[in-house]
């Protein structure tokens, strides 16, 4: 039994899988995100998306940070981070502009002040202001916030986006074909449109990462940020305070920092991609749960995936690595690794989304390509080896 | 301090107000959800509403039952109360067809098995099917089931209902004027398309009621269903077991059927007096959380509302009454008492309302009436006596 497993969290949600079974796939099976008829428009050209996410355990993080220090702009991030999680979601089916956002937030009032209410909701609308700049426009159209401290040990931030796009316009991941390439956008650094170094972490896997990195303190002080039936030897097992310095690129961060840099969005420069290339969009994945194998539930044809020119690793991989003493096998399967976004492109198409990319200050490079096979498989290379899923 | 803030809950939700004061309020000022403009039709006919909300602690009732009990089917009342604590909101405006629903689950997968995510999806795709037989169409276009056991005890069932609908088949309460009758719709009983008897509770003052009705037995055997810094003498204090048996108008239920009688929805009669009587409804009240006093939020000048003609509540009113001690004020302004929705209108249609409500079984009956005033007021007359808020 993993590490992960132990801790009540599978990276591949097959329990989930079997639970919609049953559900209507939408009119796309390959696409990112489930596409349907225009319920809300009745136009045959035109289609409908409603797609939900949050910040999941990330708020856990926020908590401890905002317990040890007050700092009540960390509540800001984790609005950022239930937005961009199903904002990058969207923009993998194409869908760029004229959103609808509603948020869900459950507290446990006995622990989550009004203030921090206030910071979540604020830091979403000034999110979406910022995006505006760029022409990627999210109407915010409230939300429900309950009181359900019986049911919530903190806070649970969701969101829920809602889209009408014409179908010409999709993005549905059925021309995903041998011969193309994949390109990787980087999920770390600093874009033009981001005020500060962000880690690359996204909003996946933070369960392990926040255990597998922190030190016991945090569950004796905080209890109410774990589940008290967890084995021990699994809750808060790492080397790490989050005030504690880390050298990055030359600059001085904190754990805390990395760890919880708000999820980047790719909207700016996915806007400029769709409305550039969007021809040349053959296919499109947001590298989040399920990290660098994600792209697999997504193929039209049986083919093999190979990435052989993968991004290094940026730190905070590295940290919950020598934390958790997870092989490259699970780190791979669980985070982005390095680029959290994959466009399958020629090659030529390439080349002038990588030079998009860096007028946005978001490194981008070919990490892999697709090839012809009789079953699907998936070939990452690096230094680390190869692994094959 | 009041039992319901010892317990981390707020009837009148004060702090969640002010943090969404800076936020657009929408087109109309007095209508029960925020409408938008139409940004995903670009119509400036039509509007745009995303409207979100949940079972809130409902589910921790239903974990109870199903823990004692093995049943799974409590899991999918559980469905129907996140679908209809949406749908009956949403009736309140005026849209009663071509809405998408999305659901966002949150489980502690430590608690919680996969059969009973398959019993929640499965059974709000059951409500739908339901539903659609009265022409009330909700296209469920997936969500998000995510394992935080780290943030959740159990299980969090919410949902975010999305429409698009023409702007002149609106109701924005902005008509509410003296003169005017209100008539109440029983939240109780049978409807003609229920299966078995309705408590009436809906999906408000759970916490309360869980709490104030059952035995202490459920604190100690069932840790995982409380915030275990509340005082233990707002914990479980009530006096029943789950199956104790209740006496209602001559059939013998559970607790349990009553506590978790899933919340009813209006929408097949409320379909039908929005297409027969659309002009003459001046303003409605769907009386969940606030109860009878939910209206005076809705309110687009200075009126006294007058409710001397409420229905005598049904018997799971007492039982926490009874059990509680609460005083009618109190329960008047978390619980429906009687009736969950209220509709404001002139004598004449709403005898008309009363024999389209009885075609469905749906007791109704003018409670009150709309008085001029300078400011505004509640008046409460029962055989409590009078209330004034």
């Amino acid at each position: 039994m993993s590490l992960y497993s132990k801790r009540g969290v599978s990276a591949q949600k097959e329990e989930v899988h079997a639970a919609v079974r049953k559900l209507d796939p939408g009119l796309y099976p390959h696409s990112f995100c489930k596409i349907y008829a225009d319920h809300l428009g009745g136009d045959p050209e035109w289609a409908n998306i409603s797609h939900a996410d949050g910040a999941g355990t990330k708020s856990i993080l926020a908590y401890l940070h905002w317990k040890e220090t007050g700092d009540l702009n960390v509540w800001k991030g984790i609005a950022q981070d239930a937005v961009a999680m199903n904002l990058d979601d969207l923009l993998c089916i194409g869908v760029h502009d004229r959103f609808l956002f509603s948020s869900t937030i459950d507290r446990n009032k006995t622990r989550i002040p009004g203030e921090i209410l206030e910071a979540v909701i604020n830091g979403t609308q000034e999110f979406f202001d910022r995006l505006a700049a760029f022409g990627v426009n999210i109407h915010f159209l409230g939300g429900e916030t309950a009181d359900v401290g019986d049911l919530v040990r903190t806070i649970a931030v969701n969101g829920t986006m809602t889209a009408r796009w014409p179908r010409r316009q999709l993005i549905t991941n059925e021309k995903i074909a041998p011969g193309q390439v994949i390109v990787g956008f980087a999920s770390s650094g600093q874009a033009s449109y981001e005020s500060v170094y962000n880690s690359g972490l996204g909003s996946n896997g933070l369960t392990s990462a926040r255990h597998d990195v922190l030190q016991k303190y945090y569950g004796e002080k905080y209890p109410e940020t774990y589940e008290p039936a967890l084995d021990s030897k699994v809750v808060y097992i790492g080397t790490k305070k989050l005030s504690d310095p880390v050298e990055i690129e030359g600059q001085t961060v904190s754990v805390s920092q990395l760890l919880l840099s708000p999820t980047r969005t790719y909207a700016p420069l996915v806007k400029r991609l769709l409305t550039e290339h969007f021809q040349e969009i053959k296919g499109m994945i947001h590298c989040s749960g399920g990290g660098q194998t994600k792209c697999m539930k997504y193929l039209p044809q049986p083919v093999t995936i190979i990435k052989d020119n993968l991004f290094a690793p940026p730190p905070i991989f590295g940290l919950i690595a020598d934390n958790s003493g997870s092989s490259p096998r699970e780190m791979y399967q669980v985070f982005n690794m390095g680029h959290r976004l994959e466009v399958f492109t020629d090659e030529r198409s390439a080349e002038a989304m990588i030079a998009a990319a860096a007028a946005f200050n978001i490194p981008a490079q070919v990490v892999g390509r697709v090839e012809p096979a009789n079953r699907n498989s998936l070939v990452l290379r690096g230094s680390f080896g190869e692994l094959v899923y």
